[in-house]
């Protein structure tokens, strides 16, 4: 139940740990998740308790699907329970089973039922690979508008409106006359110092003008679009309820944003964000199927299998994507996900590729096509590219999470629509004199990535060439520099230098923003400068010993754009931390097994390195720094503590609050949810022996209550409530009648003893994918471990221990 | 510890369910694994009970690495407890980096030991990718020696002759001078009947040589180098313990072994084999790291890394490697182990590729490159292939399993020798007359792949060509067949049905063999018949409605190859119901993305009817057929039963075996350790409560209590044994010495309440490893589960549900 919580126009996204804890301190010690509850951080309105804000009269859209306190569904915020979600699931399906024995309308049912989960997968594919298409279409558009305009079709992107050009000829398609700059059509003119800078503060103006929109648009109608998305998704699928996150007005104000965002020129990408319109996608489609809608371990696995087709769609990778969500995005990703993400990653790739966005009938957002093998020596460039890459990403994510924690404690968070136009504003102030940060940021890497063939008509490609030769099509030799080189050289190290800085202040910021895209060109950069610094020296230097055995004059022996693409993965994982499907990825862009072991050099010398200053990648920074309740699988915890030393309550604190069997009036039922706000309460035989018998939720036992109270009669505040399987034996005749409540009982509710190694609850946690669980002693009742709890622990751990201190 | 115990010369390699339960019925309610016991079947010698065959005085080996009774090891034919080696291997991990900090030398070592994981990937890595290009050469070279033999140089296979040949033009390649059949090299006449009948009978007599030589060596050498290894391989990564199937002898004779069969000429294929050969490898570099060869657990995940690693180097698919690792033969794959498993499986690929055996610096086994498109309207033919596929995998699994089972228990499993001759002399006779089955099947499929180029010489490539059409290399359009193609498409269909016969006999015999490469086989040669057809029916009738729109005249609209591959395909998921993996697998063969949606449609269509007939593939089919105790992670359990249900003891049965906590004698102990065989017992407060307090293993207990007696004065047979925290307090000054074993008691056994539902504790065992549960309610011990105990109910529930019964 992603309920539109979207119209909250005072909600920020960003988290805070908003504390509750020991608001009633003689009940603390069995908090199941609501004494720590993480609520948005509002911005203007703090102090007010998250379920004022929550009931709003702002929310405009709650009339449409209040959650029905209904069992089975959680709260938001909340975390929800693996184990009972896969049983509620198994349940429904035995019933179905059994029910499409009935009649051959059910078994249709049944098998339209079984079916259901190709259908969604089917329909996930298509409406991510059209927005997908739609969008890649529309940031064509507009990055271009930002300079001139197409006179034959306004609609046309430069490209476009260049194709319908009579005039095909290689030397035009730089100046096609239906395409006009925006001072050319004003003026008249299109050389000149007034045209440039007319065209200066036309492009400035424009940029202006769509991250306004876009930061506006994310304000008013869905404050989740903001960001890349993916640390949400995390949470998410790790069995996090954040209401709306997925909703319909994200999907869609998000889709909006993201092209605005794109086109403005920021330094941003549309990769990550895809995913979440993706996952968006997935949530929407769930709701048409009560198999998922109901199911919230259902959905994730809907979910995850739509980051895959994000992915897909994003890189036109569908291995990549299955693997991307596998290695990144997932939490529990059984293998019929696998075969299901698989699929939908395929429909969503053919999807787009029927809608031909690029007009050239590839998949891949960045086709290349080397002639030249790699050599055994290369690889020493390509480590380096590695450690650059590993250096850039711990940079990266240090300056960045310092900068949103900036941004979250000082009066900067307060201003977000002046923070985007500001650093808009000095982004498109900064890029335009140069050319190479002027376009927008894909066609830069699609440029740095490619080889120099013999029509490359790109500054980068401007070699002196050797009169005597014929010029074959493919398989170019070295060449020595020409200027034009030496001057692409110093405007792409100032683009470096430029992206390095612009990019740590622009991601987080409040409007859609993917982080692959300027990591990827930062490694581009590098990567094609010492491409070019490689290839110049293997060229002038043919008899130094290192090039000696590979590079004969004359033959075609350094790609730089090869470099430029190693250095792309390796800031990407350094960044990331991915590795296979980083690699998988890359792989699919240039399609050849050749050169994928460049790749995992430099995939890993750059997680190495940057690993050693700081274990997370950046979505796991996102996660911490906002406090998501987010169990990492890969943190491994290797400390000696016990169960009992995370366990609730502690030795200070006053015992847990219980349910005795066949001794608690309605009345102390009452009083103790009006007094507690935990989750649930365990049920014991007594009070003195404290053996325990089960599990009860604290929502069913409202409901159940306040039923009984209607509905049955003899049912007062006196009334004992049983939960024996046995009846219950009224000593005298006077006494209120009973309340039966054993069927609203976990029987089996999941315990530890206290001697367990947490290594060994984490574990559990972890893989069963638990809400809380229980610590016995011979079985004897001693306490309670919320997830929260092991989070807290793990937290602590963390940073008593002097290693991490150091690299944190 | 894999321990070497092929020398058992007795030994076979099927397994039966030996029973050994209720021998002592009055004890049999607390099973925990070896009351039901998976032993050898030993041929000629049953009877004898499986301890005594194992400590045979014909294991050479046994004074090698005798298995120190020590904690933490296992016995042979048991499960390992995946907690306990995690929660041992932090131990360890915790240990070293205490260490660490000691001294420069303890921090050197600690980071080798780190590095180790990488280290031994690359070992294995590279010996996987040696032994492999050794295999292919060794089989290309005897595949060749059974019709002739190179004059220049007799370790040449044919290729590698006619390379070194001058006359290298196009029609010479098969005649080459230097090759000579053996009719001409003995005779001098290389036609006539009287040559053909020479070479028949010499063809028969290598073959009939080569399996003879194969089944002898594994019979005497190593028993378990037989079949394709597969289905054990993934019972032991699911946690069971067979000692030597991962051995030194195994990994010998292997190799040599499955080079001997395949180039027998038998329809078997080397790829499976090959991921045993893998696993060997995998477990033999583990023995050099303590860290690994000590810890069950972290061996398995060398072994998952090692199984990629096999893949890889089998289609030089190093992505599908890691894949088909992950979905078909891992158990426990953590993320640690997809990036060292990718690792793994490219340094085993470049290996291959720097041995280069094909000759042609392909990685990938069939490499094919197709020039035109599909189109929509061949997703008919192409669907109908995967219902083919489906069809073929449902008869072979069929045919094959009830075959097996006759083999076991009729007097057939007797003479596993003569077996292997009868079938080798049977398919070496009928396969010479046919050129389709006489090469080598990789050959064949390697025809049938490819697309008929301009220059290929292939019968099936006999096309009419218009004389008046230029020849440009690629993208020949259509044509009609010529008689070539007709007497090749009827010397195809007999080799189909060859292969579909001879294959289901063949897998299961004893010696090495895999089924992939019959499978493709199989699959391919019905989709070329199939891609032909349709070729023809496109050329003769461009006209039909189905044609028109996208087969003009003189188009190349049909590519026969492609069916093939997408037949290969089909028929190869429909045996092993593979889906991703197979498609990348395919995918990495192609290079393309272009071929995806055929061979997806294709894949998924044959998994869909193949799982119709029965939800198993062949592997899971032989783990059942031979009785090994793997807990399938895909099979899902929806009954209804509770754990009570299953638990020991049943009610009719007596009491649990339990240890108290203070009360028990010596002696009492020392005869329960004699009278049952259990692996260990639940220790509980006392008798009469019955509250657990922990659990203590067989193997621990004997040891302390042996040392105790040896060592500590005053233990004598009525010595009080106390697991008690506190001091035991001794009554009176004359009663004996107490023993105090808390050390040795686990108090963190794992519990379910006897209301838990089966679907969980199912999803319990599987997700955490468990090898045994107790089963409490309100903290009173009731009963044990174990891992055997679920594997048979589960068999139980599966024989009664009705659906099942139908369909098996």
């Amino acid at each position: 139940e992603y309920q539109e919580l979207q119209f909250h126009t005072s909600h920020g996204h960003y988290w805070a740990s908003y504390s509750v804890e020991n608001r009633r301190p003689d009940l603390a010690g069995f908090a199941v998740s609501s004494t720590s509850v993480y609520v948005c951080l509002l911005e203007g309105s703090t102090g007010a308790t998250p379920s004022e804000e929550m009931n709003g009269t702002g929310n405009l859209m709650d009339f449409l699907d209040e959650p029905f306190p209904d069992v089975g569904t959680y709260e938001d915020f909340h975390t929800i329970d693996w184990l009972r979600e896969k049983s509620r699931d198994t349940d429904r399906h035995r019933k179905i089973t059994t029910k499409s024995k009935e009649s051959y309308w059910e078994l249709i049912k049944s098998l339209l039922d079984a079916w259901s989960g190709w259908v969604v997968m089917l329909l996930i594919g298509m409406l991510t690979g059209t927005l997908a298409g739609v969008i890649d279409l529309a940031v064509d558009w507009m990055t271009d508008l930002k300079e001139g305009v197409c006179l034959s079709a306004l609609y046309y992107s430069r490209e476009q409106c260049c194709w319908t050009s009579n005039e095909t000829t290689f030397d035009d398609r730089d100046k096609c006359p239906q395409w006009q700059k925006w001072a050319e059509l004003m003026t008249g003119h299109s050389e000149g110092a007034g045209a440039y800078v007319l065209n200066y503060f036309l492009y400035v103006l424009w940029a202006l003008l769509f991250s306004f929109l876009a930061v506006s648009l994310v304000r008013v109608f869905a404050p989740y679009a903001c960001g890349s998305g993916i640390p949400e998704i995390k949470t998410i699928l790790s069995g996090f309820i954040i209401r709306g996150y997925l909703g319909k007005w994200t999907l869609l104000i998000k889709t909006v944003t993201l092209v605005l965002a794109v086109s403005s020129g920021l330094s941003l990408g549309k990769e990550g964000p895809l995913v979440h319109v993706a996952c968006c996608c997935g949530n929407l489609f769930c709701s048409l199927f009560s198999k998922y809608s109901k199911n919230e371990g259902k959905r994730r696995e809907v979910l995850s299998a739509a980051a895959a087709a994000g992915v897909s769609v994003a890189f036109g990778a569908p291995i990549g994507g299955v693997l991307f969500s596998l290695e990144e995005v997932s939490y529990y990703f059984p293998l019929k996900t696998l075969w299901r993400s698989f699929f939908a990653a395929l429909v969503a790739a053919f999807t787009l590729r029927a809608i031909n966005p690029f007009g050239n009938s590839r998949l891949v957002l960045f086709y290349v096509e080397y002639h030249t093998p790699w050599y055994m020596a290369e690889l020493v460039p390509f480590i380096l590219l590695g450690v650059f890459g590993g250096l850039w990403g711990a940079l990266f994510i240090r300056g960045n999470i310092a900068w949103c924690r900036r941004r979250k404690t000082t009066l900067l968070g307060k201003y977000p629509v002046l923070e985007v136009i500001v650093i808009t504003g000095i982004t498109a102030v900064l890029a335009f004199p140069n050319p190479y940060t002027r376009r927008s940021t894909s066609e830069l890497i699609s440029e740095l990535f490619n080889d120099c063939g013999a029509l490359e008509s790109s500054q980068l490609c401007d070699y002196v060439n050797n009169p005597n030769m014929s010029r074959p099509v493919d398989d170019i030799p070295d060449r020595p520099a020409g200027p034009g080189v030496y001057s692409a050289l110093w405007q792409l190290a100032l683009a470096l230098i430029f992206k390095i800085v612009i990019t740590i202040f622009t991601f987080g910021m409040k409007i859609p923003s993917g982080l692959f895209i300027p990591s990827m060109a930062v490694g581009a950069i590098a990567g094609r400068i010492v491409g070019i610094a490689v290839e110049q020296m293997a060229y002038h230097h043919h008899d130094w010993i290192i090039f000696k055995n590979w590079c004969r004059p004359g033959a075609d022996c350094v790609t730089p754009g090869l470099y430029a693409m190693v250095g792309a993965a390796a800031c990407l994982g350094g960044v990331t931390r991915m590795t296979v499907s980083l690699v998988v990825i890359m792989f699919e862009l240039t399609g050849g097994l050749e050169y994928i072991v460049p790749l995992m050099a430099a995939a890993v010398t750059s997680k190495w390195v940057a690993d050693a200053f700081g274990k997370e990648g950046i979505y796991e920074s996102h996660i911490q720094l906002n406090g998501y309740p987010y169990l990492d699988v890969r943190d491994e915890f290797t400390h000696r503590t016990l169960a009992t030393d995370v366990m609730r309550p502690r030795r200070s604190e006053p015992p847990l609050a219980v349910l005795t069997q066949d001794s608690t009036t309605v009345e102390d039922v009452e009083t103790l949810i009006k007094d507690t706000d935990y989750n649930g309460f365990p049920v014991v035989v007594s009070r003195e022996s404290e053996r325990l018998i089960g599990f009860v939720q604290r929502r069913e036992l409202t409901v159940a209550i306040k039923t009984a109270r209607q509905k049955q009669d003899g049912v007062v505040s006196s009334s004992v409530v049983y939960f024996t399987e046995d009846n219950p034996q009224v000593a005298e005749a006077c006494d209120p009648q009973p309340l039966k409540l054993r069927r609203i009982l976990n029987l089996s509710p999941f315990t530890v003893t206290d001697h367990t190694p947490m290594e060994t609850v984490v574990d559990i946690f972890r893989k069963l994918g638990l809400r809380q669980c229980l610590v016995t002693r011979s079985g004897r009742l001693l306490g309670i471990i919320t997830k929260k709890d092991v989070l807290r622990h793990m937290a602590q751990m963390m940073n008593q221990d002097p290693e991490s201190i150091m690299f944190n």
